[in-house]
Parts: C-alpha cells; sequence; structure tokens
C-alpha cells in the first residue's frame, strides 16, 4: 500500500498516514500539495493523504479547492494529535537565533512563543519537515525550525524548546485520498462529505441545509469557498453524520440535488480516531 | 478624517480607502493587520481599512479572526477592482527575472502567469506595495514585483506585464471600521454582520439561519473560523440584508441571541459600490 504526502520525512501527513495505516505503507513524499491529488489520479500512489483542517489555524482552504478540482474519492480521515517543537542545529543555543523556519501554520500555532523572542525573522517554508531538512542541510548557526519531534529524530537536530504551540488542544485532521470509493461494511460512525453550489434563489442556503435537518442528520462541518469567474458566489463544501448509502442520507442528497445547481459526493468513510504520533528512530 | 491602512503607499488597501472617502481622508501606512484594528482601538486613527474577502482567493480568514478579538464596528464596505502589474526596476527583463516577491494573494491571482516563467522564486512578503518598495530599494537586477499600478507610480518601477492575473474577475471586499457605529439614516440597501457561537444541540447551524429564512431576510455570507481550545467547535460570522434596526432583522437578531452561546453584532452599514481606482502621480 503507497500513500502520497506533502513535505519531507518527518512531515505531520507522514505521521499522520503511518498511524491510518499502522506502519503499513510505503508513505512517497512529495513536494506540493497538489502533487499529492495527481499522485493519486495517475495511480502512482494507491493513496494520498493531505491536512483539511487544524483546531487552531482553521481550514486548509487550498485543499479545499484542490478537492472540488480533482476527481478523487475521501476513503477516510485520522485526527493527529500536534506537537510542535523548536529545532536547531548541535550547538545553537535560544539566544543564537536569529530566523525561523516553518509552515506558516507552524507560525500561527506558536504565536506566543515567538512574541517572546526577539530580532527573529519568520521564513515561510512549504512544510515543517521541510524546514527541519533545510535548517540540518545548511548547518546554519543562527536559524531554528518549527517542526516535529520526529523531524529532530530524522534531521539528528537539538531541542530548543517542545511543546511550544500556544493551545495545546492542537490537532489537525487530515483525508486519505483515492482513485475509487471504498466500499464500507457499515459498522460504526460513518461520515460523509458533500460539495455544492446553489441556485439563484431566496433562501437557497437555507433550503439546502434544511434537506438535512428535515431528516435529522447532523452537520459536522460548513466550509465555503469562492467560484472563480463569479465574484462573491460560493461553493459550500459539508460533512454530515452518516454514509451516502443510508436511507435518510441517501434521501437528503437526491433532496440536495433537485435544489442545488451543482453538487457532487466527496466521499462517505468511517469517523477518525484522534491518534497520538509515535517518534521513532529509522 | 484619518484612517489606518496596512502596507505601503499604493497599498490596494490605500487605493480602496481613497476610493470609498473620495480622496478627502489621510491614509496612515501601519506594518501589519493587526495594528489596522489597534490604531482604531487606541484612537490614533479615526478609521481603519481591512481587505475581508477576494473573488479570487477567498476570505482573508485572520481578519475575520481580529473582528472577534477586538472591540471595533464595521461601518462600511468597498469593492475595489484589483488588476496586478508585473514590475521591476529599469533595465531589468522578463529573462533576467529569478525572484518574485508579492503578497500570497498576489501570486494566488496570478498562477497561471507565474506558472509560464522558468527558473523563478517566489518570496512573500505582507503587502504587494511593501514587496514592490522593497525591489525599488534593493535595486535589484533580477527580481520582480506583482503590484498595483499606483505601486508602479509611487516606486518609479519599469512595467514588464499588464493585468496578469488569471481571471479578469478580480474584487477585493474591503470593510471600514470604527470605534462607534455610524448611525445611517436608512435609505439604501443596507447590509448587518454578526458573529455566534453554537449551542451544543442537534441541528443548531439550521436553527440559527431558519431565524433569518423565517423573516424572508437573504444571507449574503457564512463563515467559520474555529474556537481555540474547543477543537471542532466554530464561530459563525454571517452577512445578512438589511439594518439591525429594521424590523424582521431585529426580531432575527433576538431570536438568534436566544438559540447561540454567543452572538454580536459587527456592524450595520450601507452596501459597498464596486470601485474601479484611479491612478495617480503624486
Amino acid at each position: 500500500m503507497s500513500i502520497a504526502f506533502q513535505g519531507e520525512s518527518g512531515a505531520f501527513s507522514e505521521l499522520a498516514a503511518i498511524e491510518y495505516f499502522g506502519g503499513k505503507q510505503k508513505a512517497v513524499a512529495v513536494p506540493m500539495w497538489e502533487d499529492v491529488f495527481d499522485a493519486v489520479e495517475k495511480r502512482n500512489t494507491d493513496f494520498g493523504i493531505i491536512p483539511i483542517e487544524n483546531s487552531l489555524g482553521g481550514s486548509i482552504h487550498k485543499n479545499y479547492d484542490f478537492l472540488l478540482q480533482h476527481d478523487l474519492c475521501i476513503t477516510g480521515e485520522i485526527f493527529l494529535k500536534i506537537s510542535q517543537f523548536f529545532l536547531a542545529n548541535k550547538g545553537v543555543t535560544l539566544s543564537k537565533v536569529r530566523r525561523i523556519y516553518s509552515h506558516p501554520q507552524g507560525f500561527e500555532q506558536c504565536r506566543d512563543y515567538i512574541k517572546k523572542l526577539k530580532n527573529v525573522e519568520l521564513i515561510p517554508v512549504s512544510n515543517t519537515a521541510t524546514a527541519a531538512k533545510m535548517v540540518k542541510d545548511s548547518g546554519a548557526p543562527d536559524a531554528a525550525t518549527i517542526s516535529s519531534m520526529q523531524a529532530a529524530i530524522d534531521y539528528d537536530l537539538h531541542i530548543l524548546a517542545r511543546n511550544i504551540e500556544d493551545n495545546a488542544e492542537n490537532i489537525t485532521r487530515f483525508l486519505i485520498l483515492s482513485k475509487k470509493p471504498h466500499v464500507y461494511a457499515r459498522h460504526g460512525d460513518m461520515k460523509t462529505s458533500v460539495v455544492f453550489s446553489l441556485k439563484n434563489m431566496a433562501g437557497a442556503l437555507f433550503k439546502s441545509l434544511s434537506v438535512f435537518a428535515l431528516r435529522d442528520i447532523d452537520l459536522i462541518k460548513i466550509e465555503s469557498r469562492p467560484v472563480k469567474g463569479k465574484p462573491f458566489e460560493y461553493m459550500f463544501y459539508l460533512d454530515f453524520a452518516g454514509s451516502e448509502t443510508a436511507k435518510s442520507q441517501s434521501h437528503a442528497l437526491n433532496h440536495l440535488q433537485e435544489i442545488t445547481m451543482f453538487c457532487r459526493v466527496l466521499g462517505s468513510y468511517p469517523v477518525g480516531r484522534l491518534a497520538h504520533p509515535e517518534y521513532k528512530k529509522r
């Protein structure tokens, strides 16, 4: 089983993939989020994993856009507890740090910690583990990175500080993508993700949500993204409880088709568990 | 009348402020978005202006968070047509460009144009006009910036290409902030912005939207942001048609208070016009 993830060894996406597949996967690093979609679409890997939402930073909106642009299925999700570490090359002390490399979400999650540091420049990088690798490869005596404990192990970096996030409730939700939908035996709690655009009529958003409310189906999340070329019209992404093949849910989806301009089910999948990553020498 | 904006001379926020006040404002540049909120809160300026949404890039989510964290009112909005220009120092030709400075939304809006360029590095900066100033100040022979036509004039930069955005329907919505609400004589179309969190009950989001639907009040926009410390609970930001003091709207808001955990009106203001910026030597 191969799964594409964005970044480098030690990326939170890789840790999430290991937890999801119990270590039985071959994780393939790709440079950008869109490359994860491409890898699965071109069947270079069986699966892909992308972060979709963080409990502090919010939704990763670009990945919502990619879900719409690519013809893939969501076949699973997993929630990963995120702990950020402040890492540098051996011999670098806190007072020597002048530049910090991380993903913008890494900076966002550690705002309070960063505020206390003086004269430091923040350099955004596409992934926290990529940032860690850059610091290691450069050997810089004045650089640090906000990255995972696994990155500290993988790149043999020194730990300046542990768990530096502002809020301990730091959890990222990841989606597992595949080319074909996985048919689950319906045991346990399921969740369905759908994307739709509204017809131009009064109360259109309310009506689209009513198809679920009328059938006592819980809405878990709603997200909106702009429709390109139609200023201030939106695509809505909705997660609701239950499988698309369950009776009420399938009626609700038929009803939704009826009253929306565009509607696509992105996938039905078991509600994910919260995983605490294990860090290992490898 | 003074108004704080983020960036430097030639920033789209400044152009929007000029259009909003018809040139009768004193625009004060501050480095970061949160500084705009601080300037108004500490009464250093009468008003502040922030971008809240772009028709291609989507919502500017950080500014939604700041609206909640600061005790200010939205007193107006304006829509500005955005045209991105590719600028460099005199003598720099397209083939010499190796680095491009801009705001991440600048890159986002010009993805197709950037894809065609070879061997260029993208360097994100806090504002497009700040990026233009950096290119000018450095005198770099291999750098360019994606910025406004006004920045080309203000920093005397050479135009390599005009209107390089992927989609001509490129419009940013800006909000005008003040310390106290402005009481508008109710002529013309009004809009109200509200933020709320849901009670933990079945169908809570649906019920909160129903207070508007039941009174035939149009929903214009919905946005959600994470509640820090409560993973996967959300703050909802809603724009709806009409003034908070109109009869149906005031009933709807009372009803909303009743069924939400937290609810705050951010402001009622006239629906903004679409402005095309005028570029001037100054």
